[in-house]
C-alpha cells in the first residue's frame, strides 16, 4: 500500500495532523478509535530515548472526546464510572475507569471537567460515545453526548515543560498534574492539560478546530525543534515500564478493575449510583481468581512487542497470559504486563512463558518497572 | 513493520484465520472491529475478476456479533432497529439499520433470528456491543447480550454455489436468499447464510469456534481449488458498483435511512417502539436536504480508492462530496458514490469533482451501478 494513501478507501479516518506526521517522517500507522495514528517513526528505541532524554510531540487525535453536556450532565457523567467523582473541580482532570453491568472495563479515558454541567470523556480504543448514547436513552436524565471536533496532541518528555513555557509563556508552568487551562496559540482554540500516557512529564493540548491541525503542528514544532522536541509517537516501551494499560491488550470487557489492581479507582462507598456498583461489589467481596502482575522475562532482547497473547505456564500448568511484552533499552531487561492466576502473582514467582522464540522463564516483578517520579526524587 | 507481525502488539485482535490468510498470499491488512482484516492479495482488479467470474474466499472474521438472547430478546432487537421484524422468522436473515436516538446511523448489520429468542448481529464497524449492553441497562427487559465466538468467512461470486454443493451437498443448494442453515464440516461447528457484501452469488460461513479456524479455512480451499476458489478479499470495485454501503465511509452517526434513499428499511406505522422512531417521523415528514447519488466520474481511470472526502462542486457552490470512488475495468468509468444537496441528486446532473489531481467533470448516475441478477435474467 501507498504510505500517502493508507489505502483502503475513506472508511478510516484521518486525524488532522496526518499529513503533518507524514512530512515529518511518520513510516507506519495502526487504527485506533476508526482513525489512523502513526506508530513508527523509524526507529522505536530511538523515539523512547526522545522521550525519556528530551520530548516529543505524538499525533493522538485518536483519542476522540465524549462530551456530555445538559441539566443532568454530572449525574450522569457519575453512573459511568466507579470512581467517586463528588469532589471533582471545574478545570480538573481524572483518570477513570467505565464499567459495564458486570463490572467488566469498556474503556480507560481520562475525564475533564470543562464546566459544572460540561464533560469530556478523552477515551482509550472502544465507541464509549454509543455505550453512553445507549445508557442515555433510557435513564431519565436530560443529558447531550456528541463527539465535539477535539484532536488531542501529546507533548512529552522532560523538556516538554520548557516547550510549553516558550509556547505559553511562564504562567503555563502553574499548571498542576492533571488539571487543565484553556489557551489559545495563534488564535487556534486550545485546551491544554497536564496528562499523557508516558510516565514522563506531560501535557496534552487539545486542538478545538480540525481545520488547524496543520498550523498547530506546525507552530509547536518550530517553537520546540531548537529546545530537543522531536516528532514521534506513543511509546510501547515507556508505557510498559511505567505499568500503563493498552486497553484490548491488556484490558477488555471480561477483566474487572480488581484484577488490574485498580481498586483505588473503585468507590463503592459513595452514595451515587453507578454502572456495575452491584457486580463489583460482588467482586470484592469474593475476591479475584487472576491478578495483573509484572513480569521479566529471560533471555535474548525482544525484537519488539509481542503480537499474540503469550501462555504462561508454572510446571505444567497453564496459568495465564502476556498481554504486552517489550524489550526495555534502558532496563536492559524484557518486560511484560501479564494476566495470571491469583496464586502466582506473588512477587518473585517463578513462571515459565511462550515466546516466539520457544520457552523462556520469566519472574513476576515490582510494577511500574520504571518511575521517573521516583527517580526524580531521588536525584 | 513486518508482515508476520502487524506490528504494534496485541492491541488490534487477530482472526482465527489471520495465519491462513498470510499462508495464502495476504500482502496487507486494516483495521475493522479492532480486529485486522485482509484487503489486499497484491493485485485488486485481479481480486474483482476473481470474484465476479469465479469465487473468492474472505476472511471477514472483523464482522462480529453481537448475540441477544433472553425472554425478552424479541422486543429489544426490534427496539434496535426501524425495520419491521415483526415477520421475521426463525432461519432467516434481515439486512438492517441500527439508529439512534436522533435518527442517525450507528451500523448496518445483518440480523440472523437463530431462534424464537436468539438472535445475532453481523456487525459493521462500529461498536454496536456496547450500543445495546447501554440501552439495556434502564430498558426494563430482561436480555443477555454478549459476543459469541463466531468468525465469519465470505464465499462470494459465481461459482461459490457449486464450492458450496461440494462441501456440504446437494441440500444446501435450497437455501435460499437471505436464510441460514446450521451445518458442520469435519465436525466444525457453522451457520451457513445465503449472505454477502458482494452483490454476487454468495454465502457467509460462520465459524463458532475460533480454535478451528486455519482447519475450516483450509478444507475449504482445498474443495473449492479444483472449481475456481481464490483466496481474496472484499472488493471495493464490487461493492461500489453494487452501491452497497461503507459504514464511516458512505455513511455515519450523521446520516439518516432518508438520505441512503432506505426509507424502505424503515417503518414508521408499525406499532412496536424502536430507537429514533420520533426523529425519524420529522426527518421523513420535513424531508431531506441531501441525498446519496450515484456519480460517474470523467477523467483517465483513478489508480485506486479515493483516500480523502472529494468536495463535489456545482459551478462556484460546494453541494457535497465523494464518500467513495474507484474505476471499476467492467464498466471501464470512474464510479463513486457521494452525498449531495437534494437539489444537486437528479440523474443526469453535471457536477464538478475535486479528485487527487484536480477538477473533474461528472455526472450523477443512476445506481447500482451494476447488478449482477439484472445480467442474469437478461442472460
Amino acid at each position: 500500500m501507498q504510505l500517502q494513501d493508507y489505502g483502503f478507501g475513506t472508511q478510516i479516518r484521518k486525524s488532522p495532523f496526518f499529513d503533518a506526521t507524514l512530512r515529518w517522517g511518520a513510516k507506519g500507522f495502526s487504527v485506533y478509535n476508526h482513525m489512523y495514528i502513526p506508530r513508527d517513526f523509524g526507529d522505536p528505541v530511538q523515539n523512547f530515548w526522545n522521550l525519556v532524554n528530551d520530548a516529543i510531540l505524538c499525533d493522538v487525535a485518536v483519542e476522540r472526546q465524549v462530551e456530555i453536556t445538559g441539566p443532568d450532565a454530572a449525574r450522569f457523567t457519575q453512573m459511568l464510572t466507579p470512581r467517586n467523582l463528588s469532589n471533582m473541580a471545574v478545570g480538573q482532570c481524572k483518570y477513570v475507569l467505565i464499567t459495564n453491568a458486570e463490572g467488566g472495563i469498556l474503556n480507560d479515558p481520562v475525564l475533564l471537567r470543562l464546566g459544572e454541567t460540561h464533560f469530556w470523556l478523552s477515551l482509550a480504543d472502544s465507541d464509549i460515545l454509543l455505550w453512553a448514547q445507549g445508557l442515555a436513552v433510557h435513564s431519565g436524565l436530560d443529558v447531550t453526548i456528541r463527539e465535539p471536533d477535539v484532536s488531542p496532541l501529546q507533548l512529552q518528555g522532560p523538556k516538554s515543560g520548557e516547550v510549553m513555557r516558550a509556547l505559553f509563556g511562564d504562567s503555563i508552568m502553574d499548571l498542576r498534574y492533571y488539571w487543565w487551562r484553556e489557551m489559545d496559540l495563534d488564535g487556534i482554540p486550545l485546551i491544554v492539560s497536564r496528562t499523557g500516557w508516558s510516565s514522563e512529564l506531560g501535557y496534552e493540548i487539545y486542538l478545538r478546530d480540525g481545520s488547524r491541525g496543520n498550523a498547530l503542528w506546525e507552530r509547536i514544532m518550530a517553537t520546540g525543534l531548537p529546545l530537543g522536541l522531536k516528532p514521534g509517537h506513543t511509546s510501547t516501551i515507556r508505557r510498559v515500564e511505567g505499568g500503563m494499560l493498552s486497553y484490548h491488550a491488556d484490558a477488555d470487557m471480561h477483566t474487572n478493575p480488581y484484577e488490574l489492581g485498580l481498586g483505588r479507582l473503585v468507590d463503592l462507598e459513595m452514595e451515587a449510583e453507578f454502572i456495575g456498583k452491584a457486580a463489583l461489589r460482588r467482586i470484592r467481596d469474593t475476591g479475584v481468581t487472576r491478578k495483573q502482575v509484572g513480569l521479566v522475562i529471560d533471555g535474548a532482547p525482544l525484537d519488539g512487542p509481542n503480537t499474540r497473547f503469550w501462555t504462561v505456564w508454572h510446571g505444567g500448568t497453564d496459568v495465564g497470559h502476556v498481554t504486552s511484552a517489550v524489550h526495555s533499552p534502558r532496563l536492559d531487561r524484557n518486560i511484560a504486563l501479564a494476566m495470571v492466576g491469583a496464586e502466582w502473582a506473588e512477587i518473585g514467582t517463578r513462571l515459565e512463558v511462550v515466546t516466539d522464540s520457544g520457552m523462556t522463564g520469566a519472574t513476576v516483578a515490582e510494577k511500574p518497572f520504571f518511575d521517573a517520579r521516583k527517580q526524580l526524587a531521588a536525584a
